[in-house]
């Protein structure tokens, strides 16, 4: 392959969930496009480093000093949703359930990845709730080891100051056979059982 | 989404086989990843419409005048295979079966998407078949409509010239169930069984 394009599809297949092909394919794709639609990529590439930076208050990802959700008088100012990162807030956003404030904490705890807890904003989450009059504090981390270290964690912190902390539900996951749910999580989801 | 994601998404989901959680992910690892490397997947990709163009000969991608397979004199030079796009190329080199010269034809003759011959490099393959001494030319088209309508146009056109013109065999696909493959397919493969 000729190297421009050799170094396209190198720095494509670096990208998650981008294998040979569809490097390749999405290469000839642009070399058959106009020049102003490569470009336009090109730009748009480069002003996502230049343009984005984290929200003073929350550090998920924000064009201002505050994004829009810490800006927002119409979102509850007393709870938190605390992920690990911007990503996971469009997840919780896309399920229209929670109406708060967030904080991205950056990552996970993480003895193995060497991730400690100064590592991440639990020090702002700490000010925050402090500072704030926050009511609820809702841990929406993996439920995964680091998850459940960082959570602990968490609320070693915030225990001693009288907010109420909660997590988001382990259990089956909805419009799932209950025969491909693993133990753990269906053992969850029995201890966590709702009455009806 | 704020917007200088949100172009970036919108960019990417234009490429072929990236929905928009693909972008997302894209997107993330981009934010995360340092900025040099952004750079460098931008400067790259503006490099492959500046730096990359058709070969003057064969039309295939190519930075110099002539492609990698013009320029090399190992390739036989009397055998010119027949493809539509330069990445079909790529598909019959990995196979190592051939080792003759090639002609992109840029698209098929689609009365459909209003491609017809002249907006091919069909012109340009009679003149070589006239020019180069060319033994025998190679339809490695697609098996569908467009392939034999463009097939066909070519046959028409390369027969008066005694060059020996044959069409890459239809049959079923190798290590697939004989179950999965269609009627007509099943149906060419029975017409064009080869002696054991």
């Amino acid at each position: 392959m000729i190297e421009p394009i050799e170094t396209v599809i190198e720095h494509l297949k670096a990208l998650p969930g981008i294998g040979r092909k569809s490097a390749e394919r999405m290469v000839f794709h642009l070399l058959n496009a106009p020049e102003s639609e490569v470009a336009a990529l090109a730009d748009a590439l480069r002003q996502l480093k230049i343009a984005v930076h984290r929200c003073q208050r929350c550090h998920n990802l924000s064009v201002d000093q505050l994004c829009g959700f810490c800006t927002n008088p119409r979102r509850e100012q007393t709870a938190l949703c605390v992920v690990a990162q911007p990503w996971e807030i469009l997840k919780i956003e896309r399920t229209g359930a929670y109406h708060g404030l967030y904080h991205v904490l950056g990552g996970l705890i993480s003895p193995l990845d060497k991730v400690d807890a100064d590592d991440l904003t639990i020090g702002s989450l700490v000010h925050r709730v402090q500072a704030e009059g926050i009511h609820e504090v809702i841990l929406a981390l993996e439920p995964r080891l680091d998850g459940e270290i960082t959570g602990m964690h968490i609320v070693s912190l915030l225990k001693p100051l009288g907010v109420r902390i909660t997590k988001i539900a382990q259990g089956v996951p909805v419009g799932r056979d209950l025969e491909f749910a693993d133990e753990i999580t269906l053992g969850r989801a029995l201890q966590s059982r709702t009455q009806l």
